[in-house]
């Protein structure tokens, strides 16, 4: 199977679904991690261009750790979705990698960017498989099941699909400390310890499914993606 | 596995979860059949224990359809959850079947009877799990899952969980067939012809998941019993 | 009564409200059909300009069954909502027919368009209201009602209007068998076969509500647009 | 038409749906009014009998506003549905009155007399049409639609049907007033001036459909009751 | 301020409400903790009457930390709300209590002992207003607010109040470490260590409202409870 | 205190907040008001510029009557949020004002313009945070609460935070009659006295928390801008 996970900044996709992708992974999935936007926010003393190329060099670490391909897509943080030749790339992508099942934000999560990126995939997923809609790749024709992750903190989000990642958690930390630009930029802003809020938001959806620890899913339910069969690990 | 399915009336089961069923006992689970009230409502002409004796028999003949072990818990339409040896009953059928998983109406469905079945369940299943709650039988000690059917008309209930019952529809036409006596009585009483009905609902629910046949249901989600992997085949 | 149907491509208000406009123009509505986008990328054969034309067509003669105008507004597929120019054509439509309710999309169905269709309609209908938003068409000044039709395969949608198309339904399959190119491209992406799918979702609505068949809709419950009255047949 | 209208207590129908059934009475329906709770809280001065035979006068009273037919089920207040007597001659008043409609309280109503009115109504209204229930009246076969009224000051109620009053809303005045013996325990009990409470409502549902005053229902969404035509005038 | 906390079994208002009672304390307020089941389940080893009698010990150890008044119902677990004389205690709990606040569980939480633990809670905190509901304690007139508390493990429960109980924490771990008793059973039972999960939620909570420690509630909704300012620490 | 409040036009503030307005302003908040549309469309019989510096004027008049600081960010009409210029506005005076809170529309209310303002107000004040988001102004670093105001005629929302604005009811009915050019116009395009909308909202409002007059909210829930104290009077 080919996984292909959309996150909207550089460390989204490891706080939120990481020990998923992990155990896709370890399955012997084929997994693609695709970044919106180029982080160039995510520093309190850094300008714009220099936080961006730390993030991306960390993005490739944490990729690594699990053999996952990873797709820069270089918008700008507060401001995707405004640009045509994003829309593009995240279709080329999609063509390129050519996934079973895609993963991306909840469609209420915390911040424009995180819902910006799970329309953008939603939307463009199915231009993907129009043949009518030309770009550098042929289409990938299958409606696509999309499932969302959790929302950050867990706000306004029930899971419907637990993923138990007990096996995968240490990976998965280890994914999150790739991005150690951000250790200090989220205790300044958010005044947050990003690993603790991480093993304890694993250690709650573990609970509430009788695991150690686990992620939290939901399935988009929309006509052509609703799968009959589990296709998270 | 073993599952273990709750139906208010003699062919709930069959109209709602009858393909699932097919399927489990087709991939070697064991099948328990479980149904509330013996069905005296049930005719426009015969009276209370006569329809009840044949609803019964059409009962046992469904359940053999899929080998299916049937559990007659011989409460009243109408009437169900205001007698504690019914409570019990219900119990000891789970402390005996030991289920991994159990099934039962959604606690929204349109008949009073349909949502007692559905709170009994739940509220029974745990004490099932308790030792010092004693009955005929020892404990069965794992919290379990539930999976609720689809309502009848699907009203009211957006599936999460689809199976796909394109292998086992005939046999679920052949069970629903065996409760001959509900032909007249549903045309009567609900001017509906009862196999259509099922057809069609049977057909929009595999439109919905992209297979020619389906059958909906949810999990709930309460603390202890959600799974981190799909029961249902 | 004047009744104005905006869908986001030709064949969607065949399939989604066809029996409702045939019954309305069967009690002597004028019934308006208006078509944001060409269809361009319904074909897996033809080139855009090739397919939307002969799509242009089919809806003109779709409309024809039931003696409907067409208003045919040219818009791409996967790019409605980006055009200014589609904008003031969506309000000067409604200020020349001039309706007493309005039937759009459901703001949550399964595609982007559809959502697009859904905004564009209750935002422009407002627009078309205002003395200073001068276009070339005088404004048409009451806060109109607009019902949502049913989602594509029913998914999400919770009818509340039910209108009973058991007289109208051969009309309704007259209208959709118009769009005769929509056969083989839906079979293709798809996996469905059209009309079947209408008939069963028309079946199930019926059944819901105790009819043959049927087509479900929602008022859209916002300031100055809720009627006191049931406008649909 | 006939109209069936099931309150928890004396003058809940006449705040809740009190123009409704002057409107039916008006348009020529037959309108039944049935109380199941005596009243003999509403007194802070008043024992408990005393209190009950003044409301039960003053529920006649305003029936006779309207023509109404008045059944007093003289249950006992905050002591609803522990009584089969009581099962009985529910099902016994819809089976006398023969209604195409019920209207009752919304289930999640701000009392529980008010929510086992809604769901005594709901069961019994079927229990009402099955032969093989035997009462003193014989059964009255159809399914009914139920429409619940708004919640007592509207809280968690989003009307989907409004009803304008206009026309009788001074009838509705004078109903109300009929239940003299509660302004003072009103007062007292709730803080609130009754006849003030009720014109502010019937203002405030009225604002959202665009009418002087109206009040506003929820239909039942349930098999066999869901209407396709508008039931309410 | 005086508080009144019901909770279902001995333990529940120290794991899901803990933290807020002792800051209530702190901050003056009058406290009181009812629990209405003896907890005659909560053992896998010592027969009911042993181990409830245990459970008493220990709940009232748990109230003398924060100097709590415990009242202790007695009613069975698994049998709550059959027995009348369980109300008439309940009235006479609030009336003697005279609380300007109540808490008790969320209506929808795991179990159907903390259902019917809400739902009694609602009903009868009515009943203790009526002077024509006598028992052997004086009405209690005003209508109180209601504040539930978070589901076990969080689900289906998105708090909309938080109380931050940082400087209460150890007082609540404190208070949990007094039902000893449990620490096995729980480990037995539902396979968790019961203060590891009482950490983890408490500090899930607190990343939702940005301190480290919180725990989270709903206000009740109905007319006559809602209050206007926050009555929580 | 500094609160914030963005509506999308002229006088949308005085309806739905301006009670809560004026009760911070008489506890010693400092208080702004900024209005995002110049509110060209208000009129039936003036020119758009005519109009839109009479409401200018009259939007200041009424933020004098309560001390507030107004900010007028002169943005169409019905063409809200196209406009980057005006997102950078909206930075600036989040920059300027400093908040400590932030009160917007609702984001489901019942005009885009409406939506818009919801959606710039929560994307925009996160932006205002960033220091690598460069404006005239330097960030104003916390992550701030919001409140949601009612919506137009309360539809689709249900309070969670009520303010009691007993006392401060004639300042807010002085703000809005300070906006004397929408009388007409609101009579003629909504058929509504506006004056006599806005008293029968904050007397329902009042019904429903057991006070006069009041004013109804909710929280945005999402991560870092949910407060665990009442913000509002």
């Amino acid at each position: 199977m080919t996984v292909l996970a959309f996150g909207a900044h550089p460390d989204d996709l490891e706080i939120l679904c990481g020990g998923t992708l992990a155990k896709c992974a370890a399955r012997g999935d084929e997994v693609h991690m695709a970044v919106l936007a180029r982080g160039q926010c995510g520093s309190a003393t850094l300008p714009p261009d220099e936080i961006a190329a730390i993030r991306e060099q960390e993005a490739h670490t944490a990729a690594e750790v699990i053999g996952a391909t990873l797709h820069w897509l270089g918008s700008d943080d507060l401001n995707i979705a405004y640009d045509q030749a994003l829309r593009e790339r995240i279709i080329d992508i999609i063509r390129i990698a050519k996934p079973d099942v895609l993963i991306t934000h909840a469609p209420n999560d915390y911040m424009e960017d995180h819902r910006a990126a799970s329309r953008l995939v939603e939307e463009l997923s199915m231009a993907a498989t129009i043949p009518n809609i030309p770009t550098a790749q042929p289409p990938h024709p299958p409606m696509l099941p999309i499932y969302h992750m959790d929302t950050v903190a867990g706000i306004g989000f029930e899971p419907e699909v637990y993923v138990d990642i007990g096996d995968h958690f240490e990976t998965k930390r280890r994914m999150l400390a790739c991005h150690e630009s951000q250790t200090a930029w989220l205790a300044a802003h958010d005044q947050v310890e990003v690993e603790d809020m991480m093993v304890t938001a694993a250690r709650f959806r573990g609970f509430q499914a009788g695991v150690t620890y686990a992620e939290g899913f939901r399935v988009l339910r929309e006509w052509g993606r609703i799968p009959t069969r589990r296709m998270l690990p």
